[in-house]
């Protein structure tokens, strides 16, 4: 019963319906990640699906702009967005009706997106969000909080073992801008180092000049953090690139502080799909192929307010989550005592009432059959 | 912190953040309705918040035409609607997705929806919408469960005493249409008995003839169950009429026998806002002025299916409900144990860490913190 061949006369591209059990395993995992959130103070906000899109698109907001629904407001005749993004409509509560109230804020989500088209890779064009941010604060132990907080989520919510990527958006800019590279180089390296392609990153960075010398040891650098991080020492770093990596090395001394086992990788040169990252960026991946799990990393909040966050995808979650047995369904005859059926429920069980004497537990797919006050397992073959 | 007052310049008309702790509430009593649903065999369903215009205004879904957001499929080039109700969605996946499994099939489904405009007594736009469907059953049987496991979700979900009030929203149709009453009377006796107005109403059904009759004794019937149940036993009731009565009456001794405790209520005139219900129709109020926290009845579903439903408003259950402590905060010193952390979260503490030597207990609104390894009671004034 997934929604593996959706058929597209009845719904839109990237539009699917969630059928059971699925949408009841996705509900519990976002409570989970919730509940989660909630044992580290993070609180709930819900913003609305729609707004005016000036404010919507605002900040890290414009980074999703191409992807957002536009709609006329006929009431206010004003253009509304229907999100993409969770993260700009809570820096905007954050900074506006949250304004006053004392820093670091830690508040939380859960709720779908929409945009306006999927890729080959991700068709979905409707996705639950679920995340926490951290405003107001700009010590590495915020980071920390922000990616040890995702990392108990998903292991709260049935994901066996999780690992942690840092990167470092900003320090391959940071080394060309000090570096004084043109333009025309820069986005070749860029390219190169996207890439990974390390005979292109050298060649390149040797016309670079002397500065831009650190970036084929960085690409190679990347991989476990105690490694990367040897290697981000042992360079003679321009200032602004020498903050960015001395940063990551307190956030990751305040992660091991507080959980010593997690897997840490750190790759100091990457920077694809953090657009909008002003320090240390996260990815939490799960276990073998299952992919990438969670993103965020610091970055600006509406009124200049630094501020660090992640978000989580419920969706991915769900592939990478073990799975819990269902819920056991008991079929109730006509006339069953009502307490009898009210303790069972009590117990975990589902009670499935027969309506009519027609009813029978097979068809209604009941594991039990509620006979002499007690459930007991119903085989349909028998 | 709640959002009585929404600045217009931020968020247009009807669309509301909902902050600490609301948001919170919301979405602990839209589980403890989901719970309750599974509880009683309900399996939950999640459809999307987009879909093709022909496809969610088909069925019930015309009631909710012109509330219905329409925007474009840049993919398809078709139009689409974000829902404004979810029955309709349910009723297309149980006549598609799920058409070969076996009926009755019981469906509930928890989610958003938004309407074009708000009203002024309801101003919202986008609304939290909770449901159950029973679809392919015809029993009164049907209808009685669904009433009372939508009742006892509401209990569950904290509302301390809810009342059903069944309506038959095809009675006076049928009357009318049996005495063979012309369109202009009909019209007027039909606004008569919507104000409830007994004059007019025994005036108008006098020139409507004998049939008629039946309507200001229906109309002054509304009241406890049992009293209008016998007001219409002692009607001649052309048949049509007679099979609607009989039904309500089947339909109130299935709730009776399975639920003898619940107050009921019976209107037989009243049509009020049930557009497509083809049977009796519920609604459920809370204690006091806390008004309509649910309704539902029996439709016709897609393909012709007989069912029967309830959706509740978490909204309103909200204001209803009675209010649950929040999580009590303990705050938590740069460098504490993580163990000792970690037990307090396990017994259902939020753990607000200091990320800096400056981040104090009262300023994070914290109840407690943590000394010696345990959560002591924080008094600000201390």
């Amino acid at each position: 019963m997934t929604d593996d061949v959706p058929n597209p006369a009845l719904l839109p591209a990237g539009l699917m319906d969630l059928l059971p059990p699925e949408a009841e395993r996705e509900a519990v995992l976002v409570e989970a990640l919730m509940a989660a959130f909630a044992g580290h103070g993070y609180e709930r906000v819900k913003p609305p699906l729609l707004e005016f899109e000036d404010s919507l698109l605002a900040g890290s907001g414009a980074a999703v702009a191409e992807q957002t629904f536009r709609l006329m407001d006929p009431v206010s005749q004003r253009m509304m967005g229907l999100r993409a993004d969770t993260t700009p409509q809570v820096a905007r509560i954050a900074a506006t009706r949250l304004g006053l109230q004392s820093r670091p804020l830690r508040l939380c989500y859960a709720g779908q997106v929409l945009r306006v088209r999927g890729t080959q890779l991700a068709p979905e064009r409707q996705l639950p969000q679920t995340g926490i941010e951290l405003i107001g604060s700009a010590a590495p132990e915020a980071d920390a909080e922000v990616a040890l907080v995702a990392a108990e989520a998903l292991a709260r919510a049935g994901v066996a073992s999780v690992s942690l990527d840092v990167t470092l958006p900003t320090m391959t800019p940071a080394l060309l801008e000090a570096a004084g590279v043109p333009a025309a180089l820069r986005q070749r390296l860029a390219l190169a180092l996207d890439r990974k392609d390390a005979a292109a990153t050298a060649e390149l960075a040797a016309q670079a000049g002397p500065l831009a010398a650190a970036l084929p040891v960085l690409l190679a650098a990347a991989g476990p953090a105690d490694g990367a991080l040897a290697a981000l020492a042992s360079l003679d770093l321009p200032p602004a690139a020498r903050a960015i990596a001395d940063n990551s090395r307190a956030v990751i001394a305040a992660i091991r502080a507080r959980e010593p086992r997690l897997r840490i990788t750190l790759d100091p040169v990457e920077f694809r799909g953090f657009r909008y990252h002003v320090g240390v960026a996260f990815t939490l991946y799960g276990p073998g192929a299952t992919g990438e799990l969670a993103r965020g990393g610091r970055y600006v909040s509406a009124n200049d307010e630094p501020a660090t966050g992640m978000s989580l995808y419920p969706d991915a979650v769900l592939r990478a989550a073990t799975r819990t047995p269902p819920r056991p369904r008991v079929f109730i005859p006509l006339g069953a005592p009502q307490d009898a059926v009210r303790a069972l429920r009590d117990q975990g069980f589902a009670t499935v009432a027969a309506l009519a004497p027609t009813d029978a537990p097979a068809a209604l797919r009941c594991t039990h059959v509620l006979r002499d006050g007690a459930a007991l397992p119903f085989n349909k073959d028998d």
